[in-house]
């Protein structure tokens, strides 16, 4: 590992420390050394408050000048609610500056750079760029495309069953990776499940750990059967949101809007279209969505290439069951070559059962 | 880690080294320590040749005397095809004799501790316990019950297909699996398969790798449907057994048995009682089976209790399909509390794919 590493590594842990607190901002890091001591250290902690490099700056002082800044993301050349952080480094005297990855937000997107070799400043990009990547990666995507990032949950048997043939779910997993599940609902902006779901359960779709933020409750109901005392639409703890097909039900829909719920039609005929749902959500500012359906819904998002991550609890348990549902259903692929592949596959034991976390290979559908 | 555990270590390595050559013996390993110094090891290599404490003996010579000797199973107390180690280990003199674990075999089974405590040598059990049980898990099954250690493989997609809906399924996984799969192949006494992919694929199940050894294939085959020119039927390249119903064709079993197919009829009426099944196996000194059935042939061992462990292939994908067959199918038990639990379970990365081992946990059924 090269100094240009271990000093990155610092600026991503002290970016991640940050974790949850930084949207719709990305989280980032700094670390000022100069003359092989590090003279400041610095992290994004809150859209509008300064930058990682303006904290690391201030942190060092004098001391900065000559130095090697260290920053996981490309300084920004715009005055957004703070200055030009690119123009902060050259009025410090910085000799080099060090950047994991580019900036992907239109409005940077290699423009500190330039300012920065404009002034005369020697800049190396590229160092951890995929772990500054991964640890923005809604972010990353959502400032890009408008469109939210993303992620597909499910809970299951090892032989991939989400409840027996009966359809008894209690309990697959054991308390960690449901507290696990917990921690990811408070991460993502909205949460999505189909009306079976509600209709079954009468879920609340909280964050129930300390601190945790509720995301919008996102349901998707082509008839909107969804019933008016559901705990979704009655107990207030979020935001409701029902996408429907086109054969919805107008007083219904008039009841639900008199609950404070939002209905939204999508262009389907009688299902609900996925895409407009992943269209109009980014259109309101979710820039990330957790999917926490059954085998139908999950298939219809994969199927329209809309997953870009997959967490998936495995109970090490073995339950069968030839009508017993798997995570995904609906028709599938024909062939096993055309089967959805994940890349960067992890697996970590957590309790009793175990996480894992992919990225599906977007097919371009 | 004490010396204890480190040199019992060594002992387990060497033991290990010689997977797949002591059959029907277990893996046994000893080292002998005197004066803080390896003084002497050995190994079991193969049936009817010296135990692996004779090996270390002999190569101590009289440095063993007043020694320490450490021996990942029990020393023997019996005249088998070789002279009881206990009294080779009392005749050369030893001090101490440290053992991973008793030996299972009833006609050992404390005797060899006994034969040792009763020459006043001391003797402690159960350092690297755990480890040398795993190891001799095979040995330990049958030794005790003469019935065989069933082991059931399944390769699956993430959603835990094994096919997709159209019952494609080449390839799930990847190359590194396969090659897997053929050294457990090469390490068990009999594989089996039903008679639908005999049908379907006409394999061979054979051990593809260097030196492998061909299990004996066994076929569950309800009415005798096998074509008479299957591979099984006709490459003669390992034994071919068939268990069938009360229901088979007696013409076609005097054609199969022209073959010099061993054909056994199960006490099932119309399916093969797969009870029968692993009896049989055990009365004819099976003592490893190895599962590549369908979901439904897995299901019928599942739920009789008869699964020791459970080696699962999961490539990084995803394929879905409400119709597509898992590895698990049949009826399937009706609650996710009856769900079988998995011990010790783990996930190995495997070239592209995921490997997990783990062992039911039995019911008592």
């Amino acid at each position: 590992m090269s100094n240009h590493e271990f000093y990155m590594d610092l600026a991503l842990n002290n970016a991640r420390t940050m974790k949850g607190q930084t949207d719709p901002n990305p989280l980032v890091g700094s670390v000022i050394v100069n003359d092989n001591r590090i003279v400041g250290i610095g992290a994004h902690l809150k859209a509008g408050e300064p930058h990682a490099e303006i904290h690391a700056l201030r942190m060092a002082g004098d001391a900065a000048r000559g130095g090697t800044i260290y920053v996981t993301l490309e300084p920004c050349s715009h005055h957004g609610r703070t200055g030009p952080c690119a123009a902060a480094i050259v009025e410090a005297g910085l000799k080099k500056v060090v950047i994991a990855t580019l900036d992907p937000n239109p409005i940077v997107a290699g423009n500190g750079v330039k300012m920065l070799e404009e002034a005369g400043i020697e800049v190396v990009v590229g160092i951890r760029e995929e772990e500054s990547k991964k640890m923005n990666e809604v972010f990353n995507k959502y400032i890009v495309t408008q469109l939210p990032f993303v992620t597909l949950k499910a809970a299951a048997t090892l032989d991939g069953k989400i409840a027996s043939h009966t359809l008894d779910s209690k309990w697959i997993t054991s308390e960690e990776a449901r507290h696990d599940v917990h921690m990811l609902r408070s991460e993502n902006r909205a949460i999505l499940v189909g009306v079976g779901t509600v209709i079954a359960d009468d879920p609340e779709l909280t964050s129930r750990i300390p601190n945790g933020r509720n995301p919008i409750r996102v349901v998707l109901d082509s008839t909107l059967r969804i019933p008016l005392d559901a705990k979704l639409a009655t107990d207030g703890l979020a935001e409701t949101w029902i996408f429907t097909s086109k054969q919805y039900d107008q007083g219904k829909r008039l009841a639900l809007e008199a609950l404070g719920i939002k209905v939204f039609e999508t262009g389907g005929e009688t299902r609900v279209d996925v895409r407009d749902v992943v269209r109009v959500l980014g259109e309101h500012s979710i820039s990330s969505l957790f999917i926490e359906g059954g085998g139908t819904i999950n298939a219809a998002f994969l199927e329209n290439d809309l997953i870009d991550k997959v967490v998936l609890y495995f109970a090490p348990k073995l339950i069968g069951g030839k009508n017993a549902p798997t995570f995904l259903e609906g028709s599938g692929f024909d062939l096993m070559k055309e089967a959805v592949e994940l890349e960067d596959g992890e697996f970590f034991k957590m309790g009793k059962d175990f996480k894992f976390t992919g990225y599906p290979v977007k097919k371009g559908v």
